[in-house]
């Protein structure tokens, strides 16, 4: 059941076709401890903010069953900025702005009440960095997924390795899967990132869906069509805390369930971009979800 | 029950990643007829060729099926003749030769033995010929489905408007869903293009997948993740042909069996892909389709 995440909570400058807007709330691990928030509470959060993070942005995580205890707060320094723009087909964007600020050096520590997670969520952050959080458990989780990116097979690619040898699910994008294997197929790629450690790779295709490849196996996920897409940061975070969180709840870790998993973070994901950054995920009902996760399953229904 | 194909019989010569041909079977009827071929018979080919096509060609066309009183034979001229290049994503490829020859002044005449049928597939065509294939039946069909491309909407738009405001399925692919509509959201853009006439929408995702979309409805049909992809030639049709046979044989359009009618045209599209031109296609059996519908059923079931 105990769900233990660890990534950025941040701010973010969001500009999209359809509007822009100033700081608001950002980082992997805002989305996927919110999103997995609807499935398992707590959610315990390890993270590090700067003096300039708002005590009601805490309160709301809280408020939606996130323990805070595991995040840092560094009174004199900044936290963590990310600016970006996004082209018109939503499919591209550019950096505006990266401000590292307190993630420079974040020391990812264990408050002692974490201890024995089951569940292990690795959000986007240096791959040392995620490697040291599994380091520090006494007990290995039953169960550690990771998400990572691009940014660190060009510049950390070492390290990158070293920290997916130690996981059982990788989170990536198909153009990102393609560039760690080499291969264009992604059948081909994945059975090689599969060989790098990971049990179970998944790969997101955005607007196309997620597959989820376990030994010998492959189940599509689609994703559901969309009148707008209105901002996009954050899916894939909150894809990732939508499918530990279905996990943990369930306490199974089959292919079986883990496709269940892959649809409810898909659904997770789809509220998501609706709306600027986590908005439309700290107002989710119950009914909600359980009407989305539906309509997925009559969109591929046959 | 009765299908009748028009659209192109041509000679190809193919290069990929993975090898080159020289001038092989092709055109859009030809992967239509065959594929269709498996679900209903006789297949009701109206195409024109020149008096290069092979004798021994037309008798394979005969032997799946495919009833040729329709293919006329112009014995001084050319067939059509394609020669393309894909490049190693191979989503992408550039045309090195088309001579139109025969097909420049094509007039589809209908065999009186043709006349009656239920099911018409307009294979990939300049539009005012599929339309005059239209004008030509003596009695509507019961479902008229239509493939076009990008290249008529760039040269002959008015013509495209006209014919597709007579069909009742179109069949395009997600760029030129949105080249025809202006709207970069696929939902948005299967309202626009419905609007023009067709009841039913089919957006071709290529190794995405397709989507299938009715008035109030969509379905989402994945592509099997390939190993390799050895020649994508033919797929968007070959699929066309499953999708019109499978609806012919059960003589059934609703809805609901449109879904299945997609899956198998994704089914058959996906042994089309595995090797060069017509290939695969003239030796199929039933049991590695039912087989192929069944990985497509297990891919998504959850």
């Amino acid at each position: 059941m105990s769900l233990l995440v660890i990534g950025s909570v941040a701010f973010d400058a969001l500009e999209t076709p359809f509007g822009k807007t100033d700081k608001i709330v950002g980082g992997a691990a805002s989305y996927i401890s919110l999103s997995s928030s609807y499935f398992v509470k707590p959610v315990n959060l390890v993270a590090v903010v700067g003096g300039d993070f708002l005590k009601s942005d805490i309160e709301l995580f809280q408020e939606h069953g996130v323990d805070t205890a595991g995040l840092q707060i560094k009174e004199n320094e900044k936290s963590f900025f990310w600016s970006g723009r996004y082209f018109n087909d939503m499919n591209s964007r550019e950096t505006l702005v990266t401000e590292l600020n307190v993630l420079g050096d974040f020391d990812p520590i264990i408050p002692e009440a974490y201890q024995n997670c089951e569940y292990l969520m690795l959000g986007n952050l240096a791959p040392q960095v995620q490697r040291t959080v599994i380091e520090r458990l006494q007990n290995r989780p039953k169960l550690i997924v990771m998400d990572t990116m691009n940014f660190w097979m060009d510049i950390a690619y070492d390290e990158l390795i070293k920290t997916i040898a130690l996981v059982d699910v990788l989170s990536i994008n198909d153009e990102e899967a393609r560039q760690l294997s080499g291969e264009y197929s992604l059948v081909k790629a994945a059975r090689k990132i599969m060989a790098m450690g990971p049990k179970y790779l998944i790969i997101k295709k955005g607007e196309h869906g997620a597959l989820l490849f376990g030994q010998n196996e492959i189940f599509y996920a689609p994703a559901l069509p969309l009148e707008d897409v209105f901002d996009p940061t954050g899916a894939g975070d909150t894809f990732a805390g939508g499918f530990i969180g279905y996990l943990a709840k369930a306490g199974d870790v089959s292919f079986n369930n883990m496709k269940s998993a892959v649809i409810h973070g898909s659904a997770m994901a789809s509220f998501c971009v609706e709306k600027f950054g986590t908005e439309r995920l700290v107002n989710l009902s119950q009914e909600e979800i359980d009407a989305r996760v539906q309509l997925f399953a009559d969109l591929v229904r046959f």
